[in-house]
């Protein structure tokens, strides 16, 4: 009962009339398919919620190299489906490509004074996208949970003030829709990575989604939920590492960086690391994210706040913009080694 | 920034009118009363998301005995709120009383057929609820997501047929709010346990909410999920223990039971053990449900099917009727040692 | 190069020279035979650290039944070696049989009145055997690490008193050599269960063994472990739960009670379970322990200190002997449900 | 009962006479005086099995500056006792200074051919010390355990042919008087990193100690194990991460990298990362030794094996010599971003 789990590979050069013949012919037999261009060759994945699908059906179509079975759970975000990393478009930054990305700013929007300075801080020490969450998911009912929308429009102006794009959290459908509308990428946190709905929505929106680990999450269910969102038609994904949990005490999450070579090899989405959550300590920002992008990460998350020590939510990790600015210099000489730039 | 902290506890005997004066003064400073009653005393919890709380403001209004901090970031669910213990009404059926509840039935509503038969077994055996499941998370999003509302149907016709109660889960708002319609309690899963939109609006349902620890939940986390849907105005809270994740490899979780004299100790509400999904392997759940009676729970949220082998999900860890029912006759001797019955 | 994995198992009423010829021919071949007498048949394993066994060497010899290759990593404390449960003889009580033992005692010694105390009031309550540290493993070097062979001297006089046979710890060969005088079971502690060196010596003792599963060990490496003892010649192997280490904060360790009927299905060696090291809480010792036999342990290890509060060592999970007596009158009662008795 | 808690900080410039007078005052109350120069200042660490120390009994004694009590259980090992970072001298090679350090080796030392063969490839490399097992600590008692005393004299062999320095593990104390007669240092492997005899036996070894973490410890009992080698009076200690055990599988353990800066601010003590075991994957231990010199380890302990698929042990997981020279070259690029070199 899991379904279809076929790729149908194109030869090199097939026409584009070849592939939405196959295209037809999946849908024919009330299945999803999923055209995935690649350099080289384009392949389709082959979906659908019930009963399994004949390979022979689509293997004698014009244009077919092969029909694979797929030997993982997921396939849209593997590397059978598309060999060369995808890079993901967020309002005009790269993520995934050569350069690395730095998404930057603070835990919570507290004001629009205290964004703008936070903004201004990351953009000029180089930066590239600004983060700040208007929806907190708070252990505590009774904790501050967001400004909400007033938190969106702050962004955007920090936006239209800074020209960083915005990535910001969705935590439920109603958020999503704010967050589609107001920012550039939607984040889904660490503790709706199962909250498949979500993922379907976030699956239909028209922006990319960065997509946190959960804290216990093993690697194969991290690639389904991703896979969840591509199955719904958004391949704009972005992974993100932030630690999980475990009997280790001395820091809040323990970074389990071994996971950016592990996607790498599995995946063809880009993966980001986040020093802040992962470690829960400002001391220990610095060198996790030097580590994170000597592991190969394609970049990082880090809050970043003027005023640490009284921050709303998560002061004790947030670093300053100065303490960030020097953090980008050491990143800009470890970045060669990878042969890659910041 | 964490919201009022304060419990106000009357005297034994304070006037109902003295109750509401006491609720008129708390509202009147723009936070929100909850009224909770007891067999001794009333106490009245303050909760509101901003600013602290002046203990002072309330002690000299007539009825009180005395205004305390609460020492946990929970309050609602805490033994100092209330000392006695919840019993939660699920259609008739007692949960947290001296009797024992049995929660059983399949892990996925397949057919009609399927859950009358599994839920007459059930029935004859001595179960007291019946479960199944019509929207299934699913780690896969190809995988068998459930039936939906017609899974639902069918839960409510095994009802009238058996005249077990169903409790059942709800993923999103959406099926939440056809869960509220259809069942008797709604079931909040562990994927889920941190999904706060959806724990909230459990908080405003008016069936009792059974709420699964999340895997990786530390006491305080699963404690303050419950804190959620209590500050909305739901008290009928069930816990429910259902494995968390370690390294250990020959169960599919780790069932903590120790967890259940910790949840006695620090809150007043009910708490099941799910043997089926702590070990996922049928031949624990019978050696698992005898300890879960033993340490102290409530009662067994079991799964059990007519045909595991071939079950949609979750075939290796249900029983059948004929299990069931030689399990039922066990528990029935362990539960007089701890001065309950089943 | 993992050595030698086959069972040779012999006719039933194989005659006992065809037995000896066996393991003549596994000798010559500069092998290592362990001959297994079951009830109903005799197996003999066959270990050696290099180079494969065929197993056609020993089909064709006089009495045999038939050379299996054994599946698992461990052989001699498998079922497929053993099929009925092994009874171990603690100084006289057996451990594994149809009565459930109850070893208690406290966490150190640290006189000969306490000690005198301590096992006059187990045996009251109906304790079986003594337990007691004279040799600590301590995180700290500055912590109170045991009176040593004096402690031993106190323990075997207390045994005299009571008429309780003793069971101790020993951290190294040293404080083994003691233990194997002094004492009638000697204990390797959770810290030791992959101190291969002290195994060996373990398995070289004539005296029972009773093994503590480490921290972080999975089935697979406690059961390896105590290969090691058997494969030195000790079979009288007692092992232990004692909770592992996780990310649940709110007890010491994680008592992981489905290890029990996992060590059942593929070992013939009986389990305890020890409560108190596995909450590391007084309060949830008495629960733990139901449960512990409910699921199916063949008894349990139990602090008992007569002045917890005083205690040099683990006061906090002692109980006192008329919490300890009280305990013993519940589980007389759980025991008959799984047509045992206490 | 923890013992005396304080440590004696002598004025700057103060007599030797005078630290001569309070180790003197120490042992007169029957405790244990650990002088540990420093370039500043001189400190004595006061240990004891029994009693409170007083400080006031120290205060006025001649050139003492402050007797502070030390927070933390660890004494000796803190940066409260010596705040300049320590450097290990290994057979000529400095570890912990200016200069990252590299051991490589195999895993076991199979044979001299085997072992010279991967010894010249390090050194040719540039690796700075070798490793390789002569006593290897496996989980059965069948797979194969190191060629003991022949092992250590091939590791001698390859010394003399290349002048690496030597480091070897230890597993008991029969091994570790023939290791500290052959090897350069002596390793304390993981699983016996609570082996508290072999831990005070290393103590009183003239030879540097390289101690990895255990599978499941925390920071404290990491810290404290190196306690127990300096509290008998050897001060020369690496530590070594190797990976700690989770839920995580995709990896052989989870390399937890933070533990590098935790231990820098708590300890003085030099840490080296061990990517091979750390992950157990060869395709991984490249970009996690890149991360664990980014997050500022004193160097690496790498597997290199010539013919990794025939290794008689973790031939997954470790490198040929070809790979590991690449690896050398990347790393000397990433030190200078810490201001080191290699």
């Amino acid at each position: 009962m899991e379904g279809a789990t076929v790729l149908v590979v194109m030869q090199q050069g097939a026409a584009e009339t070849e592939v939405q013949a196959v295209v037809a012919a999946v849908e024919a037999r009330g299945l999803k398919a999923h055209a995935i261009p690649g350099s080289e060759r384009t392949a389709i994945g082959v979906t659908g919620n019930r009963g399994a699908v004949e390979a022979s059906a689509f293997e004698s179509l014009p244009g077919v190299l092969e029909v694979i079975r797929v030997t993982h759970a997921y396939k849209l975000v593997s590397r059978e489906a598309k060999a060369e990393d995808t890079v993901v478009d967020v309002g005009g930054v790269k993520v995934g490509g050569n350069r690395l990305v730095v998404v930057a700013g603070p835990c919570a929007v507290e004001s629009l004074e205290q964004t703008l300075a936070v903004a201004e801080g990351v953009k000029a020490a180089g930066g590239h996208l600004l983060r700040g969450g208007a929806y907190k998911p708070r252990t505590s009912p009774y904790s501050f949970q967001g400004l909400g929308e007033e938190g969106l429009k702050i962004l955007a102006q920090a936006r239209e003030k800074t020209g960083l794009p915005v990535v910001t959290e969705a935590v439920d459908l109603e958020s999503l829709d704010l967050v589609e509308e107001y920012a550039d990428a939607i984040q889904i946190g660490a503790r709706n990575m199962q909250n498949f709905s979500l993922l379907r929505r976030a699956g239909r929106a028209r922006k990319p989604v960065l997509l946190k680990r959960g804290m216990s999450a093993t690697l194969e269910e991290f690639l389904m939920s991703a896979e969840y969102i591509l199955s719904e038609g958004n391949y704009q994904v972005i992974l993100c590492e932030r630690g999980v949990r475990t009997f280790s005490d001395f820091s809040r999450n323990t970074l389990d960086l071994a996971v950016v070579p592990a996607v790498k090899r599995l995946s063809h989405l880009p993966i980001l690391v986040d020093p802040s959550h992962g470690t829960g300590r400002r001391e220990k920002v610095r060198p996790l994210s030097r580590a994170a992008v000597a592991v190969g990460a394609d970049g990082l998350l880090v809050e970043v706040h003027n005023d640490p020590d009284r921050a709303l939510s998560d002061g004790p990790q947030s670093i300053t913009p100065e303490m960030f600015a020097s953090l980008i210099g050491e990143l800009s000489q470890i970045a060669p080694v990878l042969g890659r730039e910041l």
